[in-house]
């Protein structure tokens, strides 16, 4: 099965997510400065979802550019990520709304985490599909960042019922340790690739 | 006619109609698990509009892999198909806020039949331009899928009149019935295909 | 200019548009057929202005089919087109609100009104850049429909003050009209291209 | 990397961000056009943040006409600009519902102003790829609007503080300055390329 539509439908799903959470951004009340800097912790809380939201998109692209074909463990298992990620406006409001609290600070992780696994889980089932020797298996590689990742929010999450700002402190350095693009795809995809021949691009 | 488009708009309102049902999704009031588990109702049925899309999604990928072109009849039957579903949103709200009372419940799946019977309209209108020997009248085959569901809806839309819970049980089981994918059209492809020679994909 | 990101920016904003219509869609307050048939107007509104932006989406579909490349004219044509159109759940919101009162009902059908100008001017772009025996010009040949639908919007808007219900059947009537599918692009592209030899679908 | 996803994510946020500011536009209390007169200011705002959201669609549009492909670093330099402009109807909305006070006033301005510098700063990535003596470093040249529109920003910022008037009227100059497509690209294809060989489109 062509990827291209599953690709296509991801883009959407998140590209609605990102931005349909700048809705909690109520207008602040009054035309102040003062008033401004009352919906800063909203700012805030958007800014790391979105970032959030970026990453998964530009690992998502990433990911995909080493699959070949998908299948329909693959559709549900993409499915299942959209999931997870389509509730972050819930979980980014609630933590918002409360002020971060304990809970809605510990859900929220919790919805970084379940993401986390389900990203693991598209990957999972796109290797298999190659087998282990294949593009993705070989460029994914040792993938200490994915490992890393699901052991610090579960610490974020045991954080925020103690002290809920560790808790947003370690969320926020895992998105940190993200944003650096994923160049083991890149690296990949150079090493195995003639340097004279750029791989035809059909929307050039 | 080029299927392209066809493929790209269904795909946006599909991506729009999974994602705004989030915002049904009302912030919990409170920071407790407690208040957490009164929004547990409206959680699930959002994972089961989510899972419905879903499933229409995958289905509808698969069904126009198969088709090769469309024509304005089947222009409007998948326009048909996309008001009953943009309707889930409605029809799911309604059903959780009412806290599953007979006729919402019985709405939800009169919705859900209608996008059925849609489906199954929007299917005719491809294998009529295909001819009743056309890859897809093949693939399809006997659809006991797509015959058994209308059936089980209508059994869930009455006993939601008598035992609301009993309906919702019905649509549920319909989509477990479905999660499992069509893979009547993907033995089709993998029969009709050499093996070795992937169709060529302008997005790899 | 390629014209594929035109269509793609065009086909998301009309997803959107056709979709977060159905937020106006406000749950009905009770759980009895009757709190449902309350909300029969804001549904058939829904209806009617669903079946608009899908005529819109289909035309655009077809007449973007025999246009080859875009300019930066035809780039703010089509924004333009969309304005107008993405002020329909505006329009249909506040016709809905007040119960078809005379000003909201005409202002509706002023938006109609300028949509279809602003689509008049789309093609005429697109026309321009082909020249008038270019296959968009001879497609779209005499065009009554394109004629006679601003003239029924005006005659809509202005019995819109007399008595609003006869404005909306107007704007019923054309849409109507518009409903049977533009068979003279399919016509011309059946003409001009040998039957055997269908059009490559990237996307195949 | 492929641009086509970066394309397609772009124009998913920028469709929704320029159709989701529609929603600001509540409808008029009243039937009158004395309740629709009121809602004015609104109106002019929308059009504005959606000329200014085409804007940026129209130059994304042709500067990625000149791009080849993309890295890590253009896929966060898109981000990046993505997010500010997914804060228009953030900053719209309260520029608008406060009428126009100086904060609200010189902080639309300033959104306007950091979306300037991301386009830029993505523009430059870009470049760094291709090479000063690239195609997109030759087509952008002197660049004389990018460079004018952050002073006139900047000046509309301050007076903002002195008379907002004046601010947004410095804002709509900038808009219509840019309402004139980018040329330059145009100009640069239609040079280097032959006239006779129209570019390959997968969409056609």
């Amino acid at each position: 099965m062509n990827k291209g539509r599953l690709e296509a439908f991801s883009d959407g799903v998140l590209a609605i997510v990102i931005t349909i959470m700048v809705l909690e951004l109520r207008t602040p009340e009054g035309s102040t400065w003062e008033a401004l800097r009352e919906v800063a912790p909203t700012f805030l809380t958007y800014l790391l979802s979105f970032v959030y939201v970026g990453i998964y998109w530009n690992n998502h692209h990433h990911m995909l550019q080493l699959a070949d074909r998908v299948d329909g463990v693959v559709l549900w298992a993409n499915l299942h990520l959209l999931f997870w990620l389509s509730l972050f406006p819930f979980t980014t409001g609630w933590m918002d709304e409360t002020g971060f609290d304990p809970v809605p600070t510990a859900v929220y992780g919790i919805d970084l985490l379940l993401a986390a696994v389900a990203y693991w889980l598209l990957q999972a089932s796109l290797v298999r599909r190659q087998g282990h020797d294949g593009p993705l298996a070989q460029a994914v590689g040792g993938d200490w960042k994915g490992k890393a990742s699901p052991v610090l929010y579960l610490l974020g999450i045991a954080a925020s019922f103690w002290e809920p700002y560790v808790g947003v402190a370690l969320y926020v350095a895992v998105a940190l340790v993200w944003l650096v693009p994923d160049r083991r795809v890149e690296r990949f995809v150079a090493e195995h690739q003639d340097a004279g021949s750029p791989v035809s691009d059909p929307d050039a």
